[in-house]
């Protein structure tokens, strides 16, 4: 599959280790999004991931895996979101767990498949945080990751990922003024339609994912943004 | 400037803390090779690389400089290679040290003149790679090393390093085998024309450094490779 990534706008993002209905699954994969992600931090096992994916799997969507544990890498995924988490303190989640998956899953981890994401992520009461070893960047060093992230690595997504909470508009927005090629991705607190439609003035893609766990019906709003 | 990598065959390094003559210098230069590089790991210094790169820059031959310490970088090279050290045992190595780097320079470190390097130093006695604190890779994991470059960072180069040793042909070998659009850089121990034209054999492009400072007759013969 090419990705067309360039198309994207809303994705959603299903946490395998939460619940979700049938009937829900069905309104997030038939609602418009432009495609599934599968993905989490705590309890993310290779048999919840391939449950999950078995029911996104019997509608019409692309569906990517975002990797997060070694062990819960599965094949048959549309593509895989690969998280390099620029400002851990760890080289491992540079670099490390990737090179242990890469050597195990090398056949279906390919150039067409892979989206490497350069990950930043700011908020630091999310658990992803503390599991990442992560250190708060200063507004400087964030604009230094995204150019980065475009100049040095050449990387097709720079992610801003707040986690659960609704991040920083300004900072957002002058994000993306450094980045040309790459992709910003927004992920973190988007609850609302008027919430979504803020951040993806400056995002090009915004990734809503918590809330449907929290308010189903208003999170599934979030991918009327035009 | 549009760097021609694709044409590339024979590069020479010179280190900035070793002394050339300029009759030697001007031999370099004119010497059909398709580049010069700066670049060196002891004693590297504003001062000392822009002496040499003044010097350099009186031919009419690219010149670029492998970034090694922040303090040492300067403007008006033709190209920068950035070196990502993928067996480092340490983040800064692969990401903080560039961080730092971009935040000061980024006014001349862009997308139209930063080659990242994915760098594995496979000579345990090479002092780069005690600086970088490296480990030394299986086969295995270096070839891993070189299919993410290509596949997860789309690096445009993957550099073998050897460091003042002759490296394993049949490793590099394999490791041209796993790349399609990444190029092969290799380093090391090349003292000879024989040597030059066996590792070309494999590499996209041979890196001849400290045998111009041993043995520069047998050194300025690497270039004729054809």
């Amino acid at each position: 599959m090419h990705i067309p990534m360039n198309t994207w706008k809303h994705l959603f993002k299903l946490d395998p280790a939460k619940n979700l209905s049938d009937a829900h699954l069905k309104l997030v994969c038939e609602s418009g999004t432009d495609a599934v992600i599968i993905g989490g931090t705590d309890n993310i096992t290779f048999d919840n991931v391939v449950d999950l994916f078995a029911r996104v799997s019997e509608y019409d969507i692309p569906c990517g895996l975002e990797v997060s544990a070694k062990d819960a890498i599965a094949p048959g995924f549309d593509f895989y979101l690969i998280p390099v988490v620029m400002n851990s303190n760890e080289k491992k989640w540079m670099m490390d767990i990737h090179h242990e998956a890469i050597k195990e899953y090398r056949h279906f981890l390919t150039y067409e498949t892979i989206i490497t994401e350069g990950y930043c992520i700011l908020n630091e009461d999310a658990k992803a945080y503390k599991k990442a070893a992560c250190t708060l960047p200063t507004k400087e060093d964030v604009l230094a990751y995204a150019y980065m992230a475009e100049h040095m690595f050449r990387l097709p997504v720079f992610y801003l990922e707040y986690s659960g909470v609704y991040g920083d508009q300004a900072l957002v927005e002058q994000v993306k003024q450094e980045l040309d090629e790459t992709l910003l991705f927004y992920g973190g607190g988007i609850e609302t339609k008027a919430q979504a439609m803020e951040m993806k003035q400056h995002a090009d893609v915004i990734i809503v994912g918590n809330s449907l766990y929290t308010n189903f019906e208003e999170a599934l709003q979030t991918v009327d943004i035009e």
